[in-house]
């Protein structure tokens, strides 16, 4: 079957292996995958991500970086065909998400989209386990599904947050995390939501997903207007407060850039008793002042992924219409069309979200 | 009356202005008063403290550290006189302990011992607020008693760490903020606690104050000694098990240290899920390196201070014998003692505490 392939820090497009679902494993076609930037950088710097992976404790699946990987781990598949031992009985053409997780027969687990042994999303075929697999429901269009990974990623950020009832959260960076935690934020009733980045199509994304005030950094300060809609402004006055023993609503920063030096500037710029929700991926050393953290007495909340549940709960969403995510894909394009989508996406102003459809 | 003042950079013994208490003002004679490692600090580096509380948007009350400031905030004490309007009516001779705040009349705070306008408690008499003092349980030894602020240091550490029922915590660094979390953590209940330092001195004062394990990090790992006492072990296990929807006590470290490189070095080395409490004040500028606490799901709470409700709860653990501070103190110097042994505390292995008397 036809796939794209990592190949020398490149993308090629080629022939793999036909795949035959072992005991619990579940056969689909491809329908739909989306492009995430954790695919753009591991793209180059695959190596330099395993090794802090490795020093992270992460899972360590023999995951060799010079070898072929298939990416793609943001899909919405239909069911071909089951290997022994269904439990659900799917049918056949059934549609279906999953958590890019499939468990081999060994009790292994492979990370779709960064195994040597599996392919990901961007192949025709893959192969999912029957215990993880989710049924679309019916009416929710396939590459609405296929969003579903993205978005529970910022559902999760969201239940990370240790939000008050009068919480103002402030989501800086509108990139796909960014958008994914102001969606969550309005599904979970949490708002106002005040968002910033610098492009405009990032913004007008922002505002469609229920963003109430998006600003752009360059014009107006995100801090000031998030202020204006009900942080305490007093910093002083707040920490004197603190020690007496009073209480405010908690405030609740999401950094969803992931380049060095946000976070410093955000624990600056931060009101004291913050949360600072770090979801945006920064693959750098960064530098930090702790003392700033420390008088302030903010808290950083580093998260990544999603439970089962939480990525359960945003395909409901996204089936219910709560996350309305209409006129987010942005660009459809076949196998061999990966690698040119790889350089659109560079500029945030060309596209939101690019879909791989390998059967086009 | 006589006083150390922090002058040119210098510890000198000189006659200072004598007080009169305002309105809500209590006038009190220091009976002892702890010499703090930010004591220490700020004598060489006070400029760039004041620097990063402003940019940490912290009190300004106008502080000018080129100007003559009279340290202490440790302090136990014994009423002298009052201003005008005290509700309390606490009897002349009454010992007291205090948050080292006092209000003015005009309604402006005064930090005692980072103050130009008030002294600390480096002096042979201070200015208290009748709101703020509380008076000292009979029986509590006035040596016992000065040792409620940097115990409520501890204290609020622990209050903001969340330990399950079933977790253990581990306390990297056994100065006198890691050894006032060993006393609170085991004066709340928790346990098994994990305590490592390198010096014998403040392993053996960890023992004392109900340190389950003390490690000498120059012989053993004391994360493998807290993951032998139940942090699980497998951390790419528990990633897939997080993801996966499972629960396990939450591992809780303690950073107690406050020197750079430490905070990076216990997040790689810190399991899948752990708070790392930063209670250690790193005054320089630190490198972390965001994705790997990203992939670990590491949380970084820094904190500072306490509430006027755990300094209150601090003084009755001490009063109940809950936390047993027996042999802390290490030194007693009066006023012209000061300068030496703020010499002397440079060496972990010299002292633990030393107060000073200034009425010696």
């Amino acid at each position: 079957m036809r796939a794209v392939i990592r190949r020398n820090r490149e993308l090629v497009c080629d022939e793999i292996a036909e795949l035959a679902p072992a005991q619990g494993q579940v056969l689909v076609r491809t329908l739909a995958c989306g492009i995430c930037g954790s695919d753009l950088h591991a793209l180059h710097h695959m190596e330099h991500m395993i090794e802090l992976s490795r020093r992270a404790g992460g899972l360590d699946t023999g995951f060799d970086p010079s070898a072929d990987t298939v990416f793609g781990h943001e899909f919405c598949a239909e069911v071909l065909d089951h290997g022994p031992g269904s439990a659900k009985g799917l049918k056949a053409g059934t549609r279906v998400v999953s958590i890019p997780m499939t468990l081999t027969p060994a009790g292994d687990v492979e990370l779709l989209g960064f195994s040597n042994r599996l392919p990901g999303g961007f192949a025709e075929r893959m192969l999912l386990s029957d215990a993880l697999v989710l049924p679309v429901p019916n009416g929710l269009p396939t590459e609405k599904a296929a969003l579903t990974e993205p978005f529970a990623v910022g559902l999760h950020a969201v239940e990370k947050a240790r939000l008050d009832a009068d919480s103002v959260a402030l989501v800086i960076g509108c990139g796909p995390v960014g958008l994914a935690v102001i969606a969550a934020l309005k599904a979970k009733g949490h708002g106002p939501v005040v968002a910033a980045d610098f492009s405009p199509r990032r913004r007008a994304a922002a505002e469609a997903l229920g963003a109430d005030a998006v600003i752009d950094p360059a014009t107006e300060s995100p801090h000031e207007r998030w202020e204006a809609l009900g942080v305490p402004k007093a910093r002083g006055a707040q920490t004197m407060a603190r020690m007496m023993g009073q209480c405010f609503g908690r405030p609740v920063l999401f950094e969803c850039v992931g380049s060095p030096g946000v976070l410093e500037a955000l624990i600056e710029a931060a009101p004291a008793g913050a949360q600072i929700v770090v979801a945006g991926v920064c693959m750098e050393t960064d530098r930090i002042e702790p003392s700033i953290a420390i008088t302030k007495e903010v808290e950083l909340t580093f998260v990544l992924g999603y439970t089962a549940e939480e990525f359960a709960q945003t395909l409901t969403h996204l089936a219910e219409g709560v996350i309305d995510v209409s006129g987010l894909v942005t660009g459809r394009v076949p196998l061999d069309g990966v690698a040119q989508a790889f350089r659109d996406l560079g500029d945030p102003e060309a596209h939101v979200k690019i879909l791989v459809e390998p059967a086009a």
